[in-house]
């Protein structure tokens, strides 16, 4: 039914994450009564991104320039580097402005059953550069799942090796968390690494 | 931060309905990382929506012709027209396939606040096809908001010289509903058109 061209294009915006196919057609709707504020703006935005946008072959940071922003940035400090399962948290720890190392972005977890292996990682790419030496920590922040867990202990079993220190995100207390709103296993590391008041 | 071509989709994306920063963020990551299959596929679906989809000018709906496809169909009864707010709404209807007359799309409803008035809902349109004389009813099919129910009784009133028959969904209880979940207000229009049993 409808425009061929519509139903195309609700049928794309479906795809998205966070959008189903009743948000779609609202979206759809949304961006045809904002032809030229939006809906152009958009086309425009997702072609250039399509054409510039590309993975850092350093760290795997999305940039229009390869190395990325952060890799040819002079001011950072290389003996710092942070690894991370996917862009958005690159932009999460970017936003809090608190670290000025360097990235590795895997692009994903370990994930036998999705048949997602070391080499999709790029864990050899991480090694090459704690290899040449100018690296003294590896900050593992993958995130507190069972597949992120899985994943960093076994990137802290690659680097083993070489030597460098490798540390992980201190798990606990979220600020502003509620002691009986949190889950046993968040208290449980809360607890195991308490930490005498100063 | 970023590349700006990743910097200008979200922030576009983000002005979505259902999307907010956040999901925008997600949304523009899964794109890049299904660079062939969706995001250039969306670019062209928006570009092509921009150039073809366009209103009927008979009966506000959307489509790649004018007369739109449902005006066009020499199958659909004359006589009766079903007011709806907005092209979504006509959407729903035609997936039920219960209806097979013709469309007064509004486009919104009466906002004295958003100053969005008679002429903006295409009234005179309205008034102008039932005046033809091959209309005999008009159904009011707009939502049961207090904005929508107003809208409903000014088309009303305006539509009461012509003779036509005016009429409006029922209000009730809905399929599937428990008595206990339903508003006061639902229960007391369920209870006034309450009928007898069969």
């Amino acid at each position: 039914m409808a425009a061929r061209a519509l139903d195309d294009l609700i049928a794309l915006l479906a795809k998205l994450p966070g959008l189903g196919p009743r948000s779609a057609r609202r979206a759809a709707l949304h961006l045809i009564k904002q032809r030229e504020t939006l809906l152009r703006r958009l086309a425009v935005a997702l072609s250039e991104a399509a054409d510039q946008v590309q993975k850092c072959s350093t760290c795997g940071n999305l940039d229009a320039a390869d190395p990325c922003w952060i890799c040819a940035d002079a001011e950072r400090a290389d003996r710092q580097i942070c690894v991370v399962e996917d862009v958005d948290d690159l932009w999460a720890l970017e936003r809090s402005g608190l670290f000025r190392g360097r990235y590795h972005v895997l692009g994903g977890t370990l994930s036998p059953i999705d048949g997602y292996g070391p080499q999709d990682l790029g864990i050899d790419r991480l090694l090459a550069r704690v290899a040449a030496g100018t690296v003294d920590e590896v900050i593992l922040a993958t995130s507190a799942t069972v597949d992120g867990q899985t994943t960093a202990h076994y990137i802290a079993d690659r680097l083993g090796a070489t030597g460098v220190a490798v540390t992980r995100l201190a798990h606990g207390l979220p600020v502003g968390g509620e002691l009986d709103y949190l889950d046993e296993g968040t208290l449980a590391q809360a607890l195991r690494a308490r930490r005498p008041v100063a």
